[in-house]
C-alpha cells in the first residue's frame, strides 16, 4: 500500500472518501466502547476474589499478635509493610500502610506540607507565593490536578527515554520556588518509560534552590510488567538509598498501592520515606487518624504473602493483558504501519498505556470523531500539564478494561479518525 | 460507714493507713491493666467476624450493579448510604462514604477549609491569624488536638446537662476569628450527655461572626445505647434540617462511622453535608482520591443492611457493655457512696464511657498513683483542652476493653487511691 505521503491530492481525495464511507457506517452502529481510563477488567479481579475468605476464620491476629480488628498499628501491620517494602525496594520500617488509594497519600503529603511546611521547610508551602512544581509530560493527569489545586504553577519537562529531561530539571530547580517533581519512573503514565539509573542519580543528586524540594516517587507500575521475558522488566535503583548518599536524605516520598494488584480502589496502599521525614509525618497523621484499615491489610497479606506471590499474581494479569496490548497494536500496525513518520505508539514493557503519537494539531480532532462514532478516548491533551498538548499530537489508549473485540473495534475506528483527520492536514498542505 | 467528712484527723489518719496497706499489696501484685481508651473489646469484634463471608463469593455488585472492585462511585455505594443516612437521620444523597476512620474525614474537612476555604468563606482559614475553635469540655481530645495542631487557639465552654453552655457559646461567636465548634452529641465523650433540641436549635440558629462557621457534629455515638429500655435511649434532631431553616444550611458537618459497630478503625465512616457544601467539598474530594473502599462498604452493607439490622447489633454491643459498666459504677458505689459530695460519676445511658468526678486537685495525683500499681487510666486532664484541667477534678473510664474481673480489680485499686488523695486534701485543710 502506498503510504498517504507519497499520495497525489486526488489521490488523497478518493481515499478519504473511502474513509468517510467506513466512518459512516461504523456511527450507524451505534457503539459505545470505552478505552478512557487504566481500569483493570472484571476477569483480572476474579484472580483476588478468594482474598477475604481468609478472614472468615476466627483469626484476626497479625504476625505480631495484634488483633486487626480493633484500633492501634498506626503504622500498619508488618505482614504487611514486609511485603510492599519488597515492591519498592526498601525496609519495611521506612513505610506507613495507608487505605486504598495511593493519590490520596499524594494529595495528603502536599497538604501537609501546605499547611504544616516540610521537617527541613523554613516554612509552610501555602505561605510560598508563586509556588511551582516540575510535570513531566506527557504525565499522570491526576497528578497535574492535586499541585494545580494546591495552587502550583505547573511547569512542563519533555520526557525523553530515560525519564524527564534532566538537564531542564537541573536547571529548573536553581528556582527556589520550584518544590517538587512528580514522578512515575517505572512504566511511566502514559509513555511506559523506565527511568534509566543515571536520570535517578541525576534527581537525587541535583543541587535545588528550595531545601525542601520534594521528588513524589508514584511508583504506582513498578511490579506491573506486560514482558514475558524477565530481562525486559523494568528495574529501578531504590531512591531513598540514592538520596540518602547524595546527601540529600528527605527528598523523596516513595508511593505504591494494589489497586492494579488486587482491587482497583479497594486495595492498600504505601509510602516510604526516610526516618526524619517519617517521624515527621507521623506526628501529624498520629493527629489524622488512630490507625487505618488493618483488617484489609491482613486479608491482603494472607493473598498474598510474599513479595514472589505478588509477582505470580501479576504474571496472572500479564497473560490477561498482552493480548489486549497486542490487538490493539497489532491494529495501529496493520492500519497505519505505512506511514510511521506520521504516526508512531509505544511499545510498553509493562504499565497500562499506549501512547498513540499522531500528526500535530489532529489529536483534539481525532478524539471528537471518535466521540461522535461511539469510542470514548482520553481526552487529547489530558497528559499535559492544564490538560494542554502544545502538539495536540497524542492520544493515551487504555487497553486494559474494554473486552478485545471492542478494543479491535475501537482501535479500527481510531485508525479512520486518525487517517481522515491527516488526510483534511495534508491537502490544507 | 462514716463519711470522709465526718472523720476526725486521727481517724482519718488511721484510715489512710488502712489504705495504703491495700495500696502496698495491690502494687505488690504486679498488674497490668488498662481502662485508657474506648476500645471495643474482642466478643464485641467477634460480633462481626463472619462480615466478609458475603465477599467469598462470585457477586461484588452493589445495589446499582457497580462492581465495588474497580475505580468510580465516588460518594459510595448507595447500599451503605442508604443506611447512614438512616443512622445519621439524613438523607443518602447528603452522605459521602469515606474509608476507615471518621477523624480522618474531620481532619480532611478542616484541612480543606485551611487551604481552600469553605463554600462560604471570605479566605482559607490558615491566612487568619489568630483564629479560634470552641471546645465544650470535657470532651474529646482528639477533637481538640486536631484543632490545636492546625494552630487554632482552643476555647474551653463548660458543659452543662444539656450539652455546650450555649449562652456563652453565643457570646463566643461573635468574634469573628471563632470559627467552629466541636460537638459529640449523643452521649458526649466522656459525660455520656445527649444535647437537648433546645441546644441543637440555638446552635442551628445563633449569629456567628464568622460567615463561615462550622458545626462538627461528631455523632460516634448515635445508635451507642446502653439502657435496655429503648424510651432512655438519647434521640437529636436532624442537625442538617435545622441549620437550614435557620438560614444556616453550611454550617453543620455530621460524622459517624462503624468503628464501634464493626472493626475499630477497619469499619467505615462518613460524613454528611447540605447540597452546596457537598458539591464544594467534592470539587477537592476528586482531586484526593479517584474513589474509596468500596468492597468494604459492600460487605457492611450485606452484613447490616438497614437500620434495624445497625440496633440489632448494637443491642448485642450493649449485652456485652451493660455488665462492664454496672461492675465499674457498682464499685464506685460501694466504695465511694458515702461520699457523694466528695465523688460523683455519670450513669450513661449509651456511649463508651464513665466520667469519674473527684476532689479538686486529686485527679493528677490518682492517675499517677493507679499508674504505679499497674492501672493505665487516661491522663487526668485529656478530656479538656491542652490536656489541662483547671480543676483536675476528673477522670476518664473506659469499661469496655478488659475484661470484667480486670475491671472490679483496676476500680478498686482506683477507689483506693481516690481515698488516699482525698485523705490527704483533707488533713491539710
Amino acid at each position: 500500500m502506498k503510504s498517504l505521503r507519497e499520495m497525489s491530492a486526488e489521490e488523497l481525495r478518493q481515499q478519504r472518501e473511502e474513509l468517510i464511507k467506513l466512518y459512516e457506517n461504523y456511527k450507524a452502529m451505534n457503539l459505545s466502547l470505552d478505552m478512557t481510563r487504566g481500569k483493570p477488567s472484571p476477569e483480572q479481579l476474579d484472580l483476588s476474589n478468594h482474598m477475604y475468605d481468609s478472614l472468615s476464620s476466627t483469626d484476626f491476629k497479625s504476625c505480631k499478635n495484634e488483633d486487626v480488628r480493633n484500633y492501634g498499628v498506626p503504622c500498619g501491620i508488618e505482614d504487611i509493610r514486609k511485603v510492599f517494602a519488597d515492591i519498592l525496594g526498601t525496609d519495611k520500617d521506612n513505610l506507613f500502610m495507608g487505605n486504598s488509594s495511593s493519590l490520596n497519600q499524594m494529595f495528603d503529603g502536599i497538604m501537609r506540607a501546605m499547611v504544616f511546611g516540610e521537617v527541613d521547610s523554613p516554612k509552610p508551602w501555602s505561605q510560598i507565593e508563586g509556588r511551582k512544581w516540575l510535570c513531566p509530560a506527557p504525565g499522570y493527569d491526576r497528578h497535574f490536578r492535586v499541585t494545580e489545586k494546591m495552587g502550583f504553577e505547573l511547569i512542563a519537562v519533555p520526557m525523553t527515554d530515560n525519564g524527564p529531561d534532566m538537564d531542564m530539571v537541573e536547571e529548573l530547580v536553581k528556582d527556589e520556588k520550584v518544590l517538587g517533581i512528580w514522578c512515575v519512573p517505572c512504566y511511566s503514565n502514559p509513555d511506559g518509560i523506565v527511568y534509566s539509573e543515571e536520570t535517578c542519580r541525576r534527581l537525587a543528586n541535583m543541587k535545588t534552590a528550595a531545601p525542601d524540594f520534594r521528588i513524589y516517587w508514584d511508583n504506582a507500575y513498578v511490579v506491573h510488567h506486560l514482558a514475558e521475558d524477565e530481562t525486559e522488566w523494568g528495574h529501578l535503583p531504590d531512591m531513598l538509598s540514592l538520596c540518602a548518599e547524595a546527601g540529600n536524605p528527605n527528598r523523596v516520598y516513595e508511593f505504591a498501592s494494589s489497586s492494579k494488584i488486587t482491587f482497583a480502589g479497594g486495595g492498600i496502599s504505601c509510602f516510604a520515606a526516610n526516618k526524619d521525614s517519617m517521624a515527621y509525618a507521623r506526628k501529624i497523621l498520629s493527629v489524622q487518624a488512630i490507625c487505618t484499615n488493618k483488617v484489609n491489610q491482613l486479608a491482603h497479606a494472607r493473598f498474598l504473602p510474599t513479595y514472589e506471590a505478588v509477582l505470580d499474581q501479576m504474571r496472572k494479569h500479564a497473560e490477561i493483558l498482552r493480548p489486549k496490548f497486542a490487538a490493539v497494536s497489532g491494529i495501529l500496525s496493520e492500519e497505519l504501519g505505512n506511514d510511521k513518520d506520521i504516526w508512531h505508539w509505544t511499545d510498553p514493557k509493562g504499565g497500562y498505556f499506549i501512547n498513540f503519537y499522531v500528526m500535530p494539531g489532529t489529536a483534539t480532532n481525532i478524539v471528537t470523531m471518535c466521540k461522535e462514532a461511539g469510542v470514548a478516548l482520553t481526552p487529547a491533551g489530558a497528559s499535559y500539564p492544564y490538560g494542554k498538548d502544545p502538539d495536540d499530537a497524542s492520544i493515551r489508549l487504555s487497553p486494559s478494561y474494554p473486552p478485545r473485540e471492542d478494543l479491535i473495534k475501537a482501535t479500527k475506528i481510531l485508525t479512520v479518525c486518525a487517517k481522515i483527520t491527516a488526510i483534511d492536514k495534508l491537502l490544507e498542505e
